[in-house]
């Protein structure tokens, strides 16, 4: 096949056949395509898209370039999860404690933190003794033993969506429907998923920044997913701000044990609620979304999250005791709180901003190589609309390095818009995509 | 500079800044940006365009990649002549000895064929000893001596083009008017064309196959010389069938000859007359095209161009008999006729594959390091318009490998339609841009 007529045929606006989308994935996963081929074509997709069968064959096709793991021993349905990822978002670690106390099967296979958000890897690796590498074999047996496991990749999944997202870092072709619909799906079919729920982010923290590109984000993905037979449920939720009000490791470990322990709420919780429901659902546990989010709260407020969470860590080798104790977790040595610069409502957020402060104290990597520190971050102290008087903190910087705390909060008080009207509030969930419908609230 | 930054700036649609532009065209020569890179910011161009400023930006920042020759010496004003490319246009043979023998100063640095268009320097080495290497003093010595001198590139002129051209070849990214017009225009000024006249070509056998986009090329040129503050004309032709009668590098040579010594005329003349008089007025040697065009005629029919060329070739170490004696030039040996399949009128021409017919007879390459057959190629013996009953011959090729024959017959065949009803005869020179005006006709 000649790749310069495929390109040119896109370019033109054309649908790729199957066959030109097999090729396209194979030569990405074994190199025979050059870059720069690779690159065309992948600018080509960013102005002419691709349809639900184009997107959808792309998928299965970086699928098989490499890899499926197997977890056909579980019994039951395995049910995933995937956000397209946020600050202060660490619904995993609430969610599938809560899913799997509720008897769903839970075998995620999750990512690090790069940029401005984090990843579930490195929460989970800063809690004392805990790994998040195991064997396949290992992996399927603590899923069937204790229901849910959270482990980093294993073996060679989806070699031709890694080349492909490597190169779209560089060549400016990240922002995409098709691209970014294909990449996660592939990945998740590609881990064995049976069943999964997505939480498309909106919002200033996102990398969908508008509603429309969100929705046609979740619209396309759920397509995929039911194309390839799975059942597939999506969420839009909002990223206007942090999700909880802690960003950083260890910080947001603390959190998601507050919240399992009935210490904490909030959005984030409200959301790992709507999430796990819906897992439920798609795993075939409750009957609807209300009985799903039911039984998620029946298994907070009975203490069995907290229960599974800390089998779960046990199970990883990590100090299970956290749970009972967040002292035990590692704590930065200075708290150094965000002044209000002036008084008045707390009208917007630039949470992408927000994420880059807590990188840039330690939190998270700028390249794929940098060690980060899982004490540091920040605990956001105002949510959107609150009202604040001048010098009143806006949020506390916890701090390693002192010489990085002025920058911080400079930074902070740029990206926490402060005005004199009070706003109008974001919703937190903008739309649920289904198979069958898109409901917009 | 971010190079992402960039892609993602002419994704969105926004105008490039000198300095990006000067980044782009240093780190295509340099290498310092990545192959994948500039193939993702060559397709964003061809979807979101340049603007005239950006276009005039790219050209310079390309002549400045490499050396530019020097032609200081010389005097008057160095007029240089060129086509986008077509089949059995052979206007350079004929024009470059007219236009010098009214006391222009052609210093004209010429390319090789490559698919289906033929190449100067391909033609003139046909001729048995003509050379076109020279060192950059010879080429400004012969240009002194007899005022004209067509060679091959010397040295390293714009090695960010030919970077960015190589990667356009393999990336789907050829056909877009700012980055042929760039290509070209960088090319012309770092060969040290002092005024330019362009033949941009429109039709079957033409890279660009419209009249718009052909005119938008044009228009997109001349702009870059005006800008550059170069004397600059540009005419769009017709490329709907071969402009001369004989396609093939000895055959094209023994048709300049023939026109020079008044024994043909036709398309190739007139096209050649037109371009030649607005090099003359460039130049500043004629008051208007008329008055050019005259010049031209003078020339042709005293002998002088005639004579001009003898000397041309001569200085090139070539054997200036062939302008006395056509038969000193490379035959065929085998002349092979192509019937009509039916009576009709000849109602349109694929001139690429016509071209390409000549090239599969050995006459052009297949890839850059291919060996031509200089003897071969092919004869029209009909002109759109023309009524032909069945089994008259369409053209006869020249052949020295029998065995392709049979093929070659059947692809003229398929290439030249014959239809009953007389069809409209398309123009020869379709628009005429200057730096004030478009002239259409």
């Amino acid at each position: 096949m000649n790749m310069v007529d495929v390109i040119l045929k896109k370019k033109a606006g054309g649908a790729l056949s199957p066959e030109e989308i097999r090729a396209f994935a194979r030569g990405a996963a074994d190199g025979s395509i050059p870059d720069y081929q690779l690159a065309a074509l992948l600018m080509a997709i960013c102005f002419q898209g691709m349809n639900a069968q184009e997107t959808a064959c792309l998928t299965m096709e970086m699928m098989r370039s490499g890899g499926v793991v197997d977890l056909s021993e579980i019994d039951g349905v395995c049910v995933d999860k995937h956000s397209t990822g946020g600050v202060g978002d660490t619904t995993t670690l609430v969610l599938v404690p809560l899913a799997a106390a509720c008897g769903a099967k839970v075998a995620k296979i999750s990512g690090r933190g790069l940029g401005h958000t984090g990843g579930t890897l490195d929460k989970l690796e800063s809690i004392p003794g805990c790994s998040v590498e195991k064997t396949q074999e290992q992996f399927v047996r603590q899923v069937q033993q204790i229901g849910c496991a959270v482990i980093g990749q294993t073996g060679d999944l989806c070699p031709a969506d890694k080349a492909l997202y490597a190169l779209r870092d560089v060549t400016g072709t990240v922002g995409c429907v098709p691209l970014i619909a294909s990449s996660i799906v592939s990945k998740k079919l590609a881990s064995g998923a049976g069943a999964i729920v997505l939480d498309v982010k909106t919002g200033s923290g996102a990398l969908m920044q508008t509603l429309e590109e969100s929705i046609a984000l979740a619209r396309a993905m759920v397509d995929i997913g039911s194309q390839a037979g799975k059942p597939i449920l999506a969420l839009v939720t909002g990223m206007d701000q942090p999700l909880g009000t802690h960003v950083g490791n260890a910080l947001e470990v603390k959190e998601a044990i507050d919240i399992l322990a009935g210490r904490a709420g909030g959005d984030l919780l409200a959301v790992s609620l709507e999430l796990g429901g819906r897992m439920l659902v798609a795993a075939g546990i409750a009957r609807d979304v209300e009985d799903g989010k039911a039984r998620m709260r029946g298994a907070l407020e009975s203490g069995a999250g907290l229960q599974k969470l800390g089998e779960m860590i046990a199970a990883q080798g990590g100090d299970a005791r956290v749970c009972e104790d967040v002292a035990l977790l590692p704590r930065a040595e200075h708290c150094i709180p965000v002044p209000a610069p002036r008084a008045g409502y707390v009208a917007r957020m630039d949470t992408t901003a927000i994420g880059y402060c807590a990188q840039d104290l330690g939190a998270g990597r700028k390249t794929k190589t940098d060690a980060i520190d899982p004490a540091v971050g920040l605990v956001m102290d105002v949510r959107l609309g609150d009202y604040v008087e001048e010098g009143q903190p806006l949020a506390t910087l916890h701090v390693n390095k002192p010489e990085l705390a002025a920058g911080a909060v400079a930074s902070m008080q740029a990206a926490i818009h402060i005005e004199e009207e009070r706003p109008a509030l974001p919703p937190l969930v903008y739309a649920a995509v289904s198979p069958t419908e898109t409901i917009r609230y």
